[in-house]
């Protein structure tokens, strides 16, 4: 794989998509040509890709021609949208959505983890929830080393964990609170009217400013929420052992992301 | 225990002094007198019991004369220093700090969980870290019912856990970051910079405004925290069962406490 590869990123504006745009740069990854995708509304936008502007392409089906690899983080509707799109133009599209990690026939990756299970790639390879890979890159090697009996994983995830409309959520509570009490008792008291005064929550059912929350993704039949079991059944998958026991609790904080870069 | 009783509060001006004056009255305690004791610092200031204005008179060893309970929650080193005028005015010290909780003759108590053991006390009742008693409030029923093999336990501990000085510097901080910040990637940016030039912190040792991290209290030789070891240690006594298995992560998370009141 050292020859440099035509790549495109779909959901080029979103707050993962500028990260992998600056990955791309960073590491000086082989890169013949780059791709910037987005909806219409983002198209004819421009970002600088090793100091040269880009114009932002709206993604439709006929994006992915002379693609070698399409980077996809725009949302697990869209990958299943231009799956076949992808696959019938030859290319692999590595997704970071959930559309397709528990499928049988993709391969759920971390290069640190199980680089191994790229090669039987079908068109499509997936990438884990950001808990599991954090939590599997530490786990891993203990599990190849001794073998794991059981897990139990506690998450502290960022507001920035729901994108960038998690971020200005938590920026607008916050100073919404702190324009209108002069202190940690005055801001408790009138903490609910303040927030039911300014723009209701998008990115979160609950409130974010000053407060945490074990609630993050929907509440499956079995009381675990969504993202904590993306957590069990991704780590199943990567580790290979389907009935590994794993317990975990994913709980939102009022916290910025653990390495904070501008955009 | 049907007779009022003459009850004293140590450290009555404290973040924990105001919630028991205020647990007194919203319970309808049956209180004979109440005493507010402090240091000299906040001697001759006024709080209101019961719509009475009180004194606040400075702690010595003569204070406790007549006292039925005092209520501790002025540090280890306060109720070590007072601990032998208390016994020997013939009260019982309810002690909200750490001094006394491991020791043999001292009985380890939360009502829900082992009411029993307070009849064995010498003078002195400890109460257990905040931390302990929720837990075992949820987990000694279990205990009784069926026998815990294995703790594991994940704390999301919020600023106030740190007394008034914690919420102020979470206040102060927060302030900073968003005067300075327009953005979450600029204040993300500017994060230490602007951190650097307010007051350094009292309360943490860390930055607390939109952080988390797994550090209250020193840590051990065991490469846990003394806050994580409390859990442990505290468990295992009012359990009964010196060698059950727990480990726990506590963690300090920028929020407010889980039950905001105005002092």
């Amino acid at each position: 794989m050292n020859r440099p590869l035509h790549v495109a990123i779909a959901g080029a504006t979103g707050a993962v998509g500028v990260e992998m745009l600056k990955t791309l740069e960073r590491r000086n990854f082989p890169v013949a040509s780059l791709k910037l995708l987005a909806s219409a509304r983002s198209a004819g936008k421009k970002m600088k890709f090793r100091g040269e502007e880009l114009v932002i392409e709206e993604m439709t089906e006929a994006s992915f021609k002379g693609v070698d690899v399409a980077l996809f983080s725009a949302g697990a509707g869209v990958s299943k949208q231009f799956r076949q799109a992808v696959v019938d133009a030859g290319a692999v599209m590595v997704d970071n959505s959930s559309a397709f990690r528990l499928e049988d026939d993709v391969p759920l990756v971390v290069p640190e983890v199980n680089p191994e299970d790229v090669k039987w790639h079908k068109g499509v390879i997936a990438n884990p929830n950001c808990t599991t890979i954090i939590m599997l890159v530490a786990v891993a090697p203990l599990h190849r080393a001794f073998g794991l009996k059981r897990l139990v994983a506690s998450t502290y995830q960022s507001a920035s964990g729901a994108g960038a409309k998690g971020m200005l959520e938590l920026l607008a509570q916050t100073k919404a609170l702190l324009a209108e009490a002069k202190d940690m008792d005055e801001l408790a008291e009138r903490y609910r009217d303040v927030l039911a005064r300014i723009d209701p929550p998008k990115a979160f059912g609950d409130p974010i400013a000053f407060n945490v929350f074990p609630h993050i993704d929907v509440f499956q039949p079995n009381g675990y929420t969504k993202e904590e079991m993306k957590m069990v059944n991704e780590s199943r998958k990567m580790l290979h052992d389907p009935s590994l026991r794993i317990s975990c609790t994913s709980v939102r904080v009022p916290s910025l992301s653990s390495r904070p870069r501008r955009a």
